[in-house]
């Protein structure tokens, strides 16, 4: 099914409603995750809406947080985000750290007591917006092993840094700190298909290429996939994202993150509270003229999609430009939703005796 | 030979004297590249001197700079090395971000027309010693390809970010952004072996495992060796370095960055001024009370190296963690040095007329 833009505003913004969300927290998180469906990150999309309605109705999403400021100094602060939707708690903290960095030159806000924040991608472009550099990152229910553990203790762990341009877009570099995405297994569950050797491993930590194994007990592998190709590397990154989001704030850390599914229970021995986020705004002037930067950016910019490419079909793709490419795209033509998402969403709305799609 | 820390600290004071360092900056070089030996980094050790007098020879390092702020905001500044060694420029900037974290919470100091800076690590741990958070980066000259290309654009450019701990010794990720250290490259061309796919490609773009490859046109390759395995978050996060350390401060980028060897010739078409570091400084007790923060890194640190191992021979080792045993070790046992090591510091003892090793 081919959606748009606005229809699937006013569907989503009724779901979050129906679920006691404020008119303005319903609108805050329904452009989250619309933002991410026209971005083309689907997996971050309006299919996580009957994953958040199921935590809401376990008591685990409070949608009516009262989420505030619980510790800081002039350019740093810990937010508690009361058991909100972290779509809603994470943009907050943000607002905090820009703020910070309007008067002081930077910002840096840790975060507990929140769940899922969407988009990364997201929250760093607020920053961008405001001609400042963006940090956004999140610790996640743990499907990660470090290297040389049979144990899932990380989550995916993403990080995202957003840089301003000129006459281009923002560089944004958001990635999973795994070597593959968890949404790229379920795809290939999906289609019954193999997953390439230095994506996960079995229960007993040997590396195989069935995805299915990761419901076994298996794990997804850290970016670098062994020891050999750098895996301490992705494990050390994931490592940094839990601490700057979790052990920082007062969240939950390593394998006592809270699932995000409502069916598996959170650990009945938690060493913090919710999961973790962590948010950060650089004003670019505290270092050198806006114009100047943004100047050097295009150049750089320039410099490297211009770069030789090994095969004349594909060139180098900047970071953030495949999600430019989408919005144009999906803002013209539509989103696609799969059969299976847009069922789900229905059954939403049955639920609460509201639109369909 | 082996030699200890004593011996030399002297002898490589002598050489950075003998340059017409000021004593006190001979001392704080000394210290950054005997640090890197003690903790079992040889790579950018003392087997660093001759290329530093090398290109101090041909005028590319200043051997007496006046290291500025050039640009400044509350909790961030630019730094201008004037040319200097980055070993003496990057603990310059790193004292001015902690003494911005320390007013304000956080410092965030980025750095133009500077050189090669030593261990990432060393720089981090300044801020760790104040039980503050230390992050520190830099770029470098040209030895990896964007995902995509067979140009060299970007250096191994590491990043590191390093956390105080209570009864643990600090966990530090310092890491190169690329799927292998230059230097395993260096060491396997010496001993005459192959490498493992995925760390070199030859100058079409193949990827190779003959590690002579990358002296004729080859290049290293990203985190993630190839896109299937998550090379282009490699990249993105080598892009994120050579960003915050050169675009953001005006020293050169991506290609226009000096060769760290005097026998190539920088660019004649130079972006900025030589090349760029980050650093920045965030105050733990600015997030939440240091005690619980350095207790919670305990109870972190615990769980990971006590995660179930794969092979019972090896468990999880803790970012920083070998480090940390290499240091105990070479202080009772001395620093192994290579011969041809020896034999080229001693070529400078003649040179300069100073005491050999």
């Amino acid at each position: 099914m081919l959606v748009f833009e606005s229809a699937l505003r006013t569907f989503t913004e009724n779901v979050f409603l129906a679920m006691g969300c404020s008119s303005d927290h319903a609108r805050l998180a329904t452009d989250v995750l619309v933002r991410a469906e026209m971005r083309g990150i689907d997996s971050h999309g309006v299919a996580r809406l009957t994953g958040y309605v199921r935590l809401w109705e376990k008591g685990r999403i409070n949608a009516r947080p009262q989420i505030k400021v619980v510790h800081e100094a002039a350019t740093t602060a810990t937010v508690d985000g009361d058991a909100g939707l972290g779509l809603i708690v994470a943009p907050f903290a943000m607002q905090v750290a820009i703020e910070k960095a309007e008067k002081y030159g930077s910002g840096w806000v840790s975060v507990r007591n929140s769940n899922h924040f969407g988009i990364a991608g997201y929250h760093a472009l607020m920053a961008v917006e405001k001609d400042m550099i963006g940090f956004a990152m999140t610790n996640a229910s743990p499907l990660v092993s470090p290297t040389f553990s049979s144990e899932r203790l990380l989550g995916t762990n993403p990080m995202c840094y957003a840089f301003p341009a000129g006459k281009y877009p923002p560089v944004i570099v958001d990635m999973a700190t795994s070597a593959a995405a968890n949404g790229k297994l379920e795809i290939a569950q999906r289609l019954g298909k193999q997953v390439p050797e230095g994506w996960i491993q079995d229960k007993e930590g040997k590396p195989v290429t069935d995805p299915h194994a990761l419901k076994s007990g298996g794990a997804l592998l850290p970016l670098g996939s062994d020891r050999e190709h750098g895996s301490h590397k992705g494990f050390g990154l994931s490592a940094t994202v839990d601490i700057l989001s979790a052990v920082l704030s007062g969240a939950n850390y390593g394998p006592w993150v809270p699932p995000f599914v409502a069916f598996l229970e959170p650990p009945d021995d938690p060493v913090g509270a919710g999961i973790g986020h962590f948010l950060g705004a650089m004003r670019v002037d505290g270092f050198r003229p806006v114009e100047e930067f943004k100047n050097h950016m295009d150049n750089w910019i320039e410099r490297f999609k211009s770069s030789k490419p090994i095969d004349a079909a594909q060139r180098v793709v900047i970071p953030g430009e495949p999600e430019v490419g989408a919005e144009i795209d999906r803002k013209v033509n539509g989103i696609p939703l799969l059969d299976a998402v847009t069922k789900d969403l229905n059954d939403l709305a049955d639920k609460f005796g509201i639109t369909k799609l």
